[in-house]
């Protein structure tokens, strides 16, 4: 399998990383000259993870993604959600063709409101067969330090699922396969909300035995959106999902706690006073919980499920309730 | 109700707070007469929880345990399981009769392996109706600094144990009430021991990546021990308690997460190289976990649940097995 990475922010650069120690060659997609330049002449991308070294022989450096699209039997999609239509949209109407995507996208496209699979489908006929989508947790920070992560990869294909896991595992990932494609990339968007509002709650001056209780619940609210959907794209199931698994619980767990989280740095602000705008201009960059809170919001409309936490966040951010006065309300579903 | 408050470390401090905050009149067993006479004249205790000050009005305090239940209603009882059986019985066979008990114990009686109120029927014939667990999440340094936090009250008699929740209600504390009496006292000791091992990960040099799957594989292990539990002791159940509550999830979150936690200072000293009994005597406290993780493996005997990071933990702490080697066992259980 020949592995294309569409993306270079530190998702990208991490999952370069793995696949190189792995001993794959990977096309990857790096859309600034300046910083393939760099790459090829310092060993490690100049923005992100910069303590990440690769063999050059290992990588085949491209700032056009139609030679990388090419070129690869599998792409790795590791861009922000928001950004992936205006990437794809560069490409030949057939470009994907007998191609299989990995998505290491976190988070919903905000246009279509839809997943990446989804959206593969409704625009490119994309079979869901050849899809497989790489959740964590794993924050990329540790990936460069070659801390102990575990990958989790979910496909309905299982074999191939399998085959890709295979690809990222070295001394320091190992990997599960899971067959919820849907469940567990809903998991890694419905996270982001609730790591937001972990920041909020922080900037607000809650402790540690609020945030735990906060964070239990919010768990609580996961799995009832997770159950509800399930439910209604494919019936009851007999063996259902353990949603005290890594890919669920575990990636809400790391987002909320962890310092690197960016959704939690955002909130923190938010809940110091900032403004979305004023918070989303100091840190530059996109917490992808920001969209998330609205994508889910829309969604649950046809899923029905009890989410107190996740709404009040969502009308902290997009309709100006004040973080103290959403957290009040917080406090009162909590149990 | 007028409270009698036995024991005098954080916890019982805390509760001590919580009480005459919210207007109580408390009796407060204090074992030592110097610690009784700087709480008169400083108004704090010397040994912990200094920024809790008491109004000397709402308080009776008396070095002699048989004088504190004579005259108190409802005893709180919050010392370390360990030293509970030595303190009662300084007490008449029938000083209990009549009384209430409100359980702050974090853990089981070490000599017959029992919770208290199983060690209270057996030894004083102490009725179950006449008991209520009081537990977290809720370290008490955060009830010092008034950080809004949850308790939550266990009881099989539902309108006494909301009675008793009424009392502990303050700006700060938000009260929850469960019938689940058996099930939130294993809650609290398995977490200990899962606290305790992250503290072992944490001086092992893992990193929050693999920490957050080690701590939902908890979380995990703690439901199938609890379903396991409840099913040989009272059967099916129509509405299973919701295990992502406060007292269930919340409290394995704050006690792994938070640097206040005991045991994970306690197993950050193991995972560092130091032995038990080192840690013990550099640390100079109870980590829970310690006696928790053989009383559970003792226990799990009958309940056979599938507990394989709970057991690495044990043999780590009592079969001499290397730290390392335990967590390079619990890394093949993940998922």
């Amino acid at each position: 399998m020949q592995f294309g990475m569409i993306g270079s922010g530190s998702w990208a650069t991490a999952l370069a990383k793995i696949l190189t120690d792995n001993g794959n060659t990977i096309n990857w997609w790096v859309r600034n000259e300046d910083t393939i330049r760099y790459i090829q002449k310092r060993g490690h991308n100049p923005h992100y993870l910069g303590a990440a070294y690769f063999n050059q022989q290992q990588l085949n450096l491209d700032s056009g993604i139609r030679n990388i699209v090419a070129s690869s039997d599998v792409l790795v999609i590791a861009i922000p959600a928001a950004y992936v239509a205006s990437a794809l949209e560069q490409l030949d109407k057939n470009a994907l063709q007998g191609k299989k995507i990995v998505s290491a996208v976190k988070g919903m496209l905000p246009a279509g409101n839809q997943l990446l699979n989804h959206y593969l489908a409704t625009q490119y006929d994309f079979p869901e067969k050849d899809y497989v989508a790489l959740l964590g947790p794993c924050h990329a920070e540790e990936v460069a330090a070659e801390k102990l992560s575990y990958l989790t990869f979910a496909g309905s294909d299982i074999d191939f699922t399998t085959a890709i896991s295979a690809s990222f595992r070295t001394d320091y990932i190992n990997t599960v396969v899971s067959t919820d494609l849907t469940g567990v990339q809903y998991a890694a968007v419905l996270k982001n909300i609730y790591a937001l509002g972990a920041g909020i709650a922080h900037g607000l001056e809650y402790g540690d035995n609020f945030l735990s209780v906060y964070i239990a619940n919010s768990a609580r609210e996961m799995v009832d959106f997770l159950r509800k959907l399930t439910m209604q794209e494919k019936g009851a199931q007999d063996d259902p999902p353990d949603y005290a698994a890594s890919v669920y619980l575990g990636d809400l767990l790391v987002t909320c706690y962890s310092l690197f989280s960016r959704n939690r740095t955002f909130g923190n602000m938010i809940g110091k006073g900032y403004s979305v705008k004023a918070a989303q201009l100091e840190l530059n960059m996109v917490a992808e919980g920001y969209n998330a809170s609205k994508c889910i919001t829309g969604k649950n409309e046809t899923v029905g499920a009890a989410l107190p936490i996740a709404r009040a966040i969502y009308e902290i951010l997009w309709e100006h309730l004040p973080a103290a006065d959403g957290f009040k309300k917080i406090e009162g579903f909590l149990q």
